[in-house]
């Protein structure tokens, strides 16, 4: 910044109309300009410099510059509880929108939470305790205006299958809901360690194309669960994997009940033809919205009339009423269960995050406005740590709740107390109306929330894009149906990350021609009517140079020298292009040093074009130990290169003249 | 390579002296050039050039091109068997050379291979068998001339501590063995596989920085091992870490035997005696290389003298005469054990690569000829498969032997031949002598070899050269002292590949200036002359843009452009330079599509200057679906890009002189 003087007075001019001014100083009888070495650091602040890169890049404390210490002190405020920044400006008309908003989201989350606990193994009572206390922490610290946080599908079914492998739900229920608790609170300390740590920039590593491939196959997987619902089937396969599925869903036709697949179809037909009316015709949201709280009063309605739990239709039953009881003597961290809560904890919460701080993102990209990263990992954290001691399980934002709520026209984070309130009034006074609630509309209601995460038309755009993103994509898809969620998410995972190191181990390496007719130097397979510069070779590699690439490089530069060699017999520079070499370790300097040996045991003369000042800086280093490379070695551009290396050896010319003959042949 | 036709007749004058049509063409009335969009390919052949470049990148077979289908066959025969390239010219001088050399690194090889065999656990014989078979072997495949090959004290260590975890050497001396040819056999198999499979690019992640980390902390674990012979001690610590061994040494000092210590230390200095004066005197290398030999004799002849075995002093005892017995029916393929000898393989197997290639090309590059790493991975891997047959554990290139080889002037692989007769030689007569041999002066013979494994020199200079690689290579020193050799190694590599991973996740960026009077465009922070363009934002992004690093240019690009507008109200146009970008993924075309969308919301017009091939493409198929970037984002010089920009908009000139009256206030 502070190059950012009044000596660039004169540049506009120079860079618009200064074309003379180049044509003379790039004569060949000039000296060419030499690259410098970067301004001397210290190693302290140096480290200080890219320790902020690395963990301030979005630099969070830049609006505190300068400011009085009293605004210091409001700003920190409202920076850690970002309702005090939304809060005081808020108005009646910013509540109507906010109350129609929360209560459709409401009437979905109240279903919703009661089914998603059943997919976690839990009492339906915990799904709607999580939908009280989280959303009302969440409308203190969080950034987001559209967030409707909440028990959400995938994380439900993450937890419930890992946990049903060390405890039994069924038969201690008790243990059950203390692991629940206790994952929940790790979940929620690992997230807001993340934030605090802004080591937020994890979870970008579930790419987009991960993302996909894995919903897409845990919404299989969670649909397939549902058949037991929805089929009236009492024993049910424990594991998850499509095989072991299917096969008990076969293996046990003596129990499907006629009239829970009747009554199952019928629901489930209702919710998906809401759902593709509110798809067509965005305006008509609060059809599929309420539709999931009609299905369940109808339902509920049905089996009262009916007395269908007599008739092979199983049913909620009593649910306890009121609050949240206080759950922090449940927390367990003994010994044994540790490691298995510990790992729920961090699995969970990565994929929470993922999901929440990705809703936030695409909905404050939408409307224009910023969610720090950081900041939402620790208000989703800190509100998963409160959740975990008032008998919530993991909840983070929902994207169909958010949808809703965006949809419905809620203004602020407001919308999520109004919601929160109206769970309040159902826990205290409507929980004996859902004894009648059958089962398999839950499932219905889960299948037709779940079938939204299988985006063909995302994975057809990541084909068209890119194919090995697809193989990603296809990999975590199927790793999830048929070994298990957490491995399938591994493995896309691994993939991705191997495809990074690919390219820095397989570094792209480009020769360079001359477009005719300017100093311009471009990739010679890439740009047609770019023409060799006889008796050089350019090249230019396309990757920091280390140690996972030094050895590949100094091969395929001596395959090409050979090959040049083979058809030219008057190769006699080779200029290495490092514009696009942003770093280098001691590997990569001792790659330096044996390429100056190679080119001159070749006969070359080896010169460097654009080094980065990190470059510069170790080159010199080396340079001090051992003297290798003089100011001679350095240039620009490859322009400035090649005139001066021309100059330099005068029989260059001859020679290029010669080759030019040759070429002609 | 197609593009080198007749056209560029014109180039070398164009590049030189054509100064003045760059400035007709570049004049600000003309349509700047555009950047074409990549020559068509199908799905198909891109993934057959990826496939080229990730594993034939060194085209092994390029001189089979064009050969008559005879000389294919003999050429692909010596592509197998490299004796059959320099075996058919061998003669008598080179052979007078290799005699020497053969003798001498055998003269070195018989004490130490009795002693590695020790510090692997096994019987002192396996030492030499593995210094009989596997050299012969690698004469007929390797190509390497330098190569001494045999056990060597890192691989040996290994082993023997990874297997003593699952059987008593002791105790169950049969099933260890059998264990350890089993382990020598999957080590085979893999390196032999990641030849065959061209994955040699692997042992490069075992950069230079960990392996000088690794070496020196292996040293010191070897020789702490050793104070077991050098005290005399029976009971000692079963576990290899520093902290074990030194207490369990001041723990057992009644054990300690005061004629051991005698001895030991006597035969020590004269070793490291004999070291320090072949290391300041390379042509005295014939001292310490026959050292090793004369100390065991002598020690041999004093201890047959002074019956000294009755005295404390251990000796080896009696050692059975005779060659290799073949040991294919030893091979364990139990369920029991095949998980730890695969583990055992896979380790020793890497690493005994890592040294074998290391050397091999270290010599190769001294002597200037060339070693194909996955055809010498091949040598090696048969060369421990057929090892594991014949009684043999697992071997590699031996860096002190092969740099004695070398100094005794070894021509070829013939003095592994010698070497190998020689032991031969020894275990059909001469075992009987070594029953006196004191296993005190094997002990000394072992510190003083892995003493030279400590490389002081190397470290400093990685602390000077990179700050990082010193904290990787410290962290690989002490992972092995204090916890264990793989992890060790494990907690080097992963440091190594997150570094890379950082370097794309936090990819630099730099704002560029302009060169004041020409037309090149250079980070703001590192040329001081460089000066900003008034109305312009010209950011360059030095690493591929994807998944991992999205978020966060994104996030950087927008505090810049805020920077920005907050210090100069006149902003008009961010230009995005990609020459460094060398690829992208899904998640990197989202990114383009957001950035197109910001810059429309701040008022800004964006633009792309030199995007390499694939970028055009992928963003082309983007277009294709969305219609997002016309041509006129495309330009092939940041020179280019300004000057039609400014062209395009009048207003910006008017601008950039009324922000030139700010500048100037």
């Amino acid at each position: 910044m502070d190059a950012v003087g009044h000596s660039n007075t004169g540049s506009p001019a120079a860079a618009v109309g200064g074309r003379s001014e180049v044509e003379i100083r790039m004569a060949p009888e000039t000296v060419p300009r030499r690259v410098p070495l970067p301004p001397p650091q210290s190693t302290c602040s140096k480290l200080k410099r890219t320790m902020k890169e690395i963990f301030f890049s979005d630099d969070p404390f830049r609006r505190f510059h300068g400011k009085p210490l009293r605004t210091k002190w409001i700003l920190g405020a409202q920076f850690l509880f970002p309702i005090l920044d939304w809060g005081p400006a808020y108005n009646f008309s910013l509540f109507k929108s906010d109350i129609i908003a929360g209560i459709t989201i409401a009437s979905l989350a109240i279903p919703q939470g009661i089914s998603y606990a059943g997919l976690a193994n839990l009492p339906p009572i915990i799904g709607l305790y999580s939908s009280f206390v989280p959303p009302l922490v969440y409308t203190v610290l969080g950034s987001s205006k559209d967030l409707a946080v909440g028990p959400v599908s995938i994380t439900s079914l993450i937890m419930g299958s890992m946990l049903r492998q060390v405890a039994n739900p069924a038969k201690e229920l008790d243990l059950f809901l203390r692991l629940a608790f206790t994952s929940t609170f790790f979940a929620g300390l690992f997230q807001a360690a993340l934030g605090i740590f802004r080591l937020g920039f994890i979870i970008d590593y579930l790419s987009k194309a991960t993302l996909v491939g894995f919903m897409a196959g845990a919404g299989i997987i969670v649909s397939l669960q549902q058949l037991k619902g929805l089929l009236g089937i009492v024993h049910f396969s424990k594991q998850m994997a499509l095989v072991p599925v299917m096969s008990s869903v076969f293996h046990e036709t003596h129990e499907w009940s006629w009239q829970t697949v009747l009554m199952g179809s019928c629901f489930l037909g209702i919710l998906l033809l809401t759902r593709q009316i509110s798809t067509r015709r965005p305006k008509l949201f609060w059809v599929s919205a309420g539709a999931p709280l009609a299905s369940v009063i109808l339902s509920t309605l049905l089996v009262y009339l009916f007395k269908a739990q007599n008739h092979g239709i199983s049913i909620i039953g009593q649910l306890q009423r009121g609050l949240n009881s206080p759950s922090w003597d449940k927390l367990l961290f003994h010994g044994l269960y540790l490691a298995t809560t510990v790992k729920v904890g961090i699995v969970t919460g990565i994929i929470s995050l993922a999901e929440g701080v990705a809703v936030g993102r695409t909905f404050a990209a939408m409307k224009g406005y910023k969610v720090d990263g950081n900041k939402e990992m620790m208000a989703i954290g800190i509100m998963n740590i409160i959740g975990s001691c008032t008998s919530c399980y993991i909840t983070t934002g929902s994207f169909s709740r958010s949808a809703v709520n965006h949809n419905a026209g809620g203004k602020t984070a407001m919308s999520n107390i109004v919601m929160s309130i109206t769970v309040m009034v159902t826990l205290l006074f409507l929980m004996p109306l859902f004894v009648y609630t059958p089962n398999v509309v839950l499932a219905a209601i889960i299948i037709t929330a779940v079938i939204g995460l299988i985006d063909i038309n995302a994975a057809y755009h990541i084909w068209m894009m890119d194919k090995m993103d697809f193989l990603v994509c296809i990999c975590a898809f199927f790793g999830v149906i048929f070994i298990s969620v957490e491995e399938g998410l591994a493995i896309a995972v691994v993939l991705s990350i191997l495809r990074i190191l690919l390219q820095i181990t397989r570094p792209k390496m480009v020769i360079q021609g001359n477009i005719p007719g300017t100093d311009i130097y471009r990739n010679l397979h890439y740009y047609k009517e770019a023409t060799r510069v006889p008796g050089f070779l350019i090249l230019e590699v396309e990757a920091p140079i280390n140690f996972a690439n030094v050895t590949n490089v100094n091969e395929r530069i001596s395959r090409w020298i050979e090959e040049e060699k083979e058809k030219h017999l008057c190769l006699q520079f080779l200029i290495l292009d490092l514009s696009s070499v942003s770093a280098t370790d001691t590997s990569g300097i001792s790659f330096f040093m044996e390429l100056k040996k190679l080119t001159e045991k070749e006969g070359l003369q080896l010169a460097f074009v654009n080094p980065v000042g990190e470059i510069m800086e170790k080159l010199q280093r080396a340079n001090d130990l051992y003297n290798l490379f003089g100011p001679e070695y350095f240039y620009l551009t490859t322009g400035e290169a090649i005139l001066s290396l021309s100059s330099l050896s005068k029989e260059s010319r001859q020679c290029s003249k010669g080759t030019n003959g040759i070429y002609n042949l």
